[in-house]
């Protein structure tokens, strides 16, 4: 069977090069282009020097692409939306990773990205790409937005416990601890070594745009506060979420077991974490890093009113590119874990 | 003036360490005797290499402790409990800096440290000793327990709202990130550098032991819940408190300011630290590595209904012995700040 | 075709762990058996978290390991030389990633092991499991001794300079910078994440074993003096070796390149790394993480009369456990890079 | 006595913020004014967060500056050459931190700095600010030039073994290992936090500038070879050399104590390092992080024919401004250790 022609539109960021060394290895694909605007002309193996002797492949312009059979956007937030018409036209399925196709409500664009969204009428076109939540829409999918890494890590953290009916009605508070690289290739004062490095820095202790993803996929509102904070630590991949949620009544963590086994007993990229010794007893990014794993584990105080969830991924994996790569496997019924089988690192 | 004569009991540990080194340099202080059972005889500087060139002190056994002024007792938790009587007959003044005494309520132990106090008649002679909620007691105590450091942080975090009504009633969700000296010096597989390194690990999601004296010094029992988590992260000294305070009623930045000003206005080593731009907006850890500085930032939520509390400390300074110094310093009547001006560094 | 059956023994330390992780996804392999001794009974997954979801194995004691296609020897120094005679007898072939049988001459044991080695006479049965040196003797071995992870990288790195007559006369100066795996999993007081973190320790000044090792394999013995120091820093994986060779005369940088090219041009996992611009100029430890590549840069001064190579591996891959399984594919005929192909990240 | 009123020009780079943390803590000093021309008219607690609660400063312009009794310069490199005769008028004793005054040769600056000195005749002006090799200039010297912070370890390493004929005439072989606050707080695409995370990364293999300094004030031309390569690792503030010295004779560890006892057993910041067990057997950067200490050790190899040196300082400290302190304080016939006594921090 003739492998299936991928495209990369915005293929010199982190996004753009993590799905490209997971394209070079899928044993169905065959990259037929890589976009950069700075770039173009030069061998990807500049920008992304882990893929030397990997690829021969040299960036082209965005107006050089030629239709293909899959089209990958990561271009940067606000980009596509302006070109939409044009993109979806090159390919008979596209995936986009940027944020302008998540949400369903074009009023939530105002709300959290201060801005009109100009094809409003698309929005409902798109599929959010998380299998776990919407595997059956996308075998059908033509086009599909692939979610924001913290919302992603944290809408697999509570999606059992909500479906359930576990999650309470006082609010759910969830504090994410993330790395350098979910903040892009651009230097920054932020991002200066010196001042970035051990740094436990509170980004966005309110207002993070990912919560509005959160919200609805999740169906909360009206429901349940949603309360998102951001920190910075000192990584450059991973994210741990953790997760403070107030059942109506006091809960075993048998109960909360079943409500996880049942959502994702069968899930592949999903692994409950949960152990009484050693120090692996709970998720870690550094153990997921370079994966599309999410490890999910959880903890009841002893009174049962409290369920503590701690989740963990890679944002340029199952946070994005390896997401968007899963996504595509079952869009074209492909193994759902093929290209994805790299099992994480040991110690690291 | 003749300088005072402190001594130091289990001085080989971090925090017995961070003690000497700012004894050392105290204008007011001599010391006298550092003890280590396992050390016995050799030269401090051979554990605690930064004082190389600083002191040639030996330590010496437990046993061979005199009668000194002032006297420091970082033992292992556990250990000052079942001498208290000698060890409190050796010194005028005595600062605990294990949790032996830090519970008002023999209960507590039970409760939280699966012990039965052997003394708990003794309990209510020590004032613990965080100045910032007990400086007036402490200008006359003779005996004083030493918080724990994470604790402190949330407590110095938490008492502006709680105290000026600010706090609600639903309760508190603090989650604590912390570096690696918490532990101690003792190696284990989880302190182990392959494994530690770059984790973001849950150490504690509940039942944290540090909860007891965060609701005994804030007065929480039977009024406010408080649900306390721990992360471990990639730092050696260091701590983030991030807390999620939901007041009754919807508050502005400015109600929160006054509370904070009314009680942190004229308080040495606390600083508000809220800016609009910068890396450092908020609090870090690393920016009080080193130092006493207890530092403190908040953001309310668009609606007033969630306030973020921030606070950054150096576990083993304002959280172990930067405190203890700051409190011998109000007992003996001199500047609160003497031996604990070092600034901090930056970059670091 | 059958898969291979391979065992490990010695499974529960760091290169145990990644030959595992590797054994499980190789296209031509079925792992039989994996031995532990204190973990005999438990889940691998237990002992390695990264392989969760991949594999329900649980360590055997080492008495039952049974016969097999295949057998990878990961105990400790010393331990295999006692017992060869029943290891070897249990498989076909056998590769021992231990340093019991790297060294041709047993004098070389007594010099720099300060041990005598029991089997004096079975050394020169193991071929040095390194194929960029001895690929055809691979093809038809039976036993391999695979090389230290510092020999290895130091040689890869001077080989083709020695081999051309570049390597001058006056003696080789390299120092090595290594990541804290290479300890193994047993904690000490040194790899206590406090001590550890943010070091840049000279751990081996002089003296270090791994030179008896690069002395053999470049035949330097009488010839040309070889001065090794090793340096620990902030790194789980990862070697960076920085060699200075001094020719004799004065060399250009094309014969420098001519050289390498002669000697590498085919070689499946080297990579010359030199470029004009950007940070990854010249090779670096973290973009060969998880992969078996040996990256290799070089520069000479404007003189032509000092030649500075830079060489990066991963010493859990190509310097323990990929190596052994690149020889591995080499014994049996596989393609060079059967279950080795993953490219390393990037950001990291 | 009044204070000395001290300035520092070019105050918001990473040299002139420590630089100042320094100064206002030194006890015969009050600092003046501090200039920044992008900060003007900002605290400088914005810049040096550090510094919340220890000063009021606000930063002014350079045109602003006011005459002083002394002038700290910490311009960029090339700035001060310019405007030489207007800074020099200023003030009775100026420092330059920069590199414009280092070499005593017009001829360097074209060799090293691609630049024609644009006041050749005032290089004979400037003392070398190193007081274990300068300090009886020092005492009158009304023009300093700082030195390099490689070059300063590296000159401080190896002085007493060429002083004592140790050295031999083969050549010297230097490699460096430093943080990232030595390339300042531009950002830059090498700074970024994802790439310049955990690195270890030749950035300079042959032909650093600083080996000027090196040769000029170890009176090497002409004598003996010095190759200097350097390395940056994953620490912020921190540089350790690691030298390795061929004598012409087998020497003794007794003639190498010698050495370094005779020309620095008076000095107070140098601390001779060198133990038989322990984590901390060697120099350490960690351990002087924010400190004007040197730490070096050797090892002679079993021969007697290498002697590795290490030497450790932190860049910003011993490497710049507090090895510009201690000169001041000679300048000045103040106590060498006065505004220095901070003894570095353990664990860390």
């Amino acid at each position: 069977m003739p492998k299936v022609r991928a495209a990369i539109a915005g293929g010199s960021g982190y996004t753009g090069g993590e799905l490209l060394r997971l394209l070079l290895f899928h044993p169905e694909v065959e990259v037929a282009q890589v976009t950069s605007e700075s770039e173009a002309g030069q061998p990807v193996v500049r920008t992304h020097p882990n893929l030397r002797k990997s690829t021969g492949l040299t960036f082209c312009s965005l107006s050089d692409l030629a239709p293909c059979d899959a089209l990958f956007l990561c271009l940067p937030h606000g980009e596509t939306m302006g070109r939409v018409q044009a993109l979806t036209g090159l390919s008979e399925r596209v995936i986009d990773l940027s944020a302008d196709f998540r949400l369903n409500n074009p009023e939530d664009y105002e709300r959290w990205y201060r801005t009109k969204h100009p094809c409003p009428g698309r929005l409902a076109e798109f599929v959010y790409g998380l299998p776990e939540l919407h595997r059956d829409e996308l075998r059908t999918a033509r086009l599909v937005s692939s979610g924001g890494c913290n919302a992603t890590v944290v809408i697999l953290a509570l999606h059992p416990l909500v479906k359930h009916g576990l999650a309470g009605g006082l609010g759910i508070v969830v504090e994410v601890k993330a790395g350098s690289s979910e903040s892009g290739r651009r230097p920054t004062e932020s991002s200066h070594h010196p001042e970035r490095s051990r740094c436990v820095r509170s980004y966005r202790p309110t207002g993070h745009r990912h919560a509005a993803e959160i919200v609805q996929e999740l169906r909360l509102e009206g429901r349940l506060p949603l309360y998102l904070s951001a920190t910075a630590v000192d990584l450059v991949r991973g994210i741990l979420a953790t997760a403070h949620v107030f059942p109506d009544r006091a809960v075993s963590e048998k109960e909360i077991w079943n409500a996880y086994r049942a959502e994702y007993g069968r899930e592949p990229f999903i692994r409950i974490v949960k152990e009484r010794s050693g120090p692996y007893r709970y998720p870690e990014p550094k153990i997921v890093m370079g994966t599309n794993f999410c490890d999910i584990g959880f903890e009841a105080d002893e009174a049962g009113r409290r369920i503590v969830v701690m989740a963990a991924i890679d944002n340029l994996m199952k946070g994005a590119a390896g997401q968007a790569v899963q996504a595509f496997n079952i869009m074209h019924g492909f193994d759902e874990r093929a290209g994805l089988e790299f099992p994480g690192l040991h110690p690291v």
